[in-house]
């Protein structure tokens, strides 16, 4: 009886961004660990039992996973978009290192996913087509000052820049101070995209410029990607593209 | 008669991290258009036309696309990896806002893959599991200098880094000057990933820490990715993950 852990990127929202590595381990699970929304877009089979949890309770919910395996289980942990960016892998990686000496023995596996930056950018164009940062907007996990010291160091190298977690309930100011800080940095023309539940039924993209968004536009489902001073846009009769160039010219 | 382009994300190598999404397009497609290694990657299929070309033409290429889509036929530009990351969509944006007006009304769909350094972090535990930037380290589209910036930029905002193209043979000096400059900003304990060839059977890991990195450990197939200053390596029997946590404390 050998125990294994699958932790499975979903990917943002559309099925056909699942990937067959993806779907082999839920198809091979016994036990389904996750945040309830992630649990119900995988189909119930009879001899799958779901382990549905609340939001951030990720540590208890990968110390679950780990003890399920340790007892021989085959558990596949689901996240939404790629399970390294933001996700429960590093949850794994801390209940891992605190637990007891026999879990790191075990069988785990990360099965990376499409992530919501990538598909927006791609749902967009390909506003991440040069050197870009990865930044989380939520600071439920960190100091407000390291997340304002990375906006103003992000915008002096120039980077293109996606954002997750822009704005919660719980956290309603952040996003609009984000926002006069970028503007203060990169000046109101940068153009700015919000990508709300890309491939979904639900999904609604809008691009604008920091000189003309505002903090209501970002709610939690949306990813927001502000273009380096190079990004442009290409007016289209059928929709605007947003773009990075692959050069810097000298 | 109505032509399209897709441009599709093969992912890192591995056929099981192909999306069903491309794989639908590839399967519809009656043109592929490429770098030769990537249209290789695809099975033939008797009415599927393949348009292989050499590295660097990514602009011929992205114009040949976007003429065969506007005479009616189905187009599917190949790219490892995600498209929109140091790929061919960028490419296809510049061809697109540089050639003629009819082109803004044809079906053009980005199609998003695993990208290399999701691929490549997965298969090492989760590095890039808190902020964290991309750079692209080839010069061949920028000047150095930029690159320089960026890489004290990132290591001032403690960003994880993830490095694409970091050696060749046509730019042998860069990587080490890389090198040299981030164990100047990170210290020589900092940790360090080189990841080749990721989900091939030619892949190789490599954990180790600034202060014993050297340039040749890394080449074209090699994706790089350095720790921020919570970056974690959790020893086992089995082999060491290397993560970050989700946390920073106040």
């Amino acid at each position: 009886m050998s125990g294994w852990i699958a932790v499975a990127g979903l990917g943002p929202g559309s099925a056909t961004l699942i990937t067959p590595e993806v779907s082999a381990a839920l198809a091979r699970a016994s036990d389904l660990v996750g945040y309830a929304p992630y649990v119900a877009r995988v189909d119930p089979r009879e001899d799958l039992v779901r382990h549905s949890s609340d939001n951030r309770v990720e540590l208890d919910r990968a110390a679950l996973a780990l003890d399920l395996a340790a007892r021989g289980r085959r558990v596949a942990i689901v996240s939404s978009g790629d399970p390294g960016v933001f996700a429960m892998a590093a949850a794994l990686f801390e209940a891992l290192e605190a637990g007891p000496a026999s879990w790191r023995t075990l069988d785990i596996q990360i099965l990376p996913g499409i992530t919501a930056m990538l598909a927006a950018s791609a749902r967009a164009g390909a506003p991440l087509g040069h050197d870009f940062c990865a930044i989380n907007l939520s600071d439920n996990l960190k100091p407000w000052s390291v997340i304002e010291r990375r906006l103003r160091l992000a915008a002096a190298a120039d980077f293109a820049m996606a954002f997750y977690n822009p704005r919660s309930r719980s956290r309603p100011d952040g996003f609009a101070r984000t926002l006069a800080i970028l503007r203060e940095s990169c000046g109101p023309e940068r153009p700015i995209l919000f990508a709300r539940a890309v491939t979904t039924p639900e999904e609604q993209l809008h691009v604008t410029t920091l000189g003309t968004a505002r903090a209501d536009m970002a709610d939690m489902r949306t990813m927001v990607i502000v273009g380096s001073s190079q990004t442009r846009i290409i007016e289209r009769p059928i929709g605007p593209i947003l773009y990075t160039p692959r050069s810097i010219p000298a």
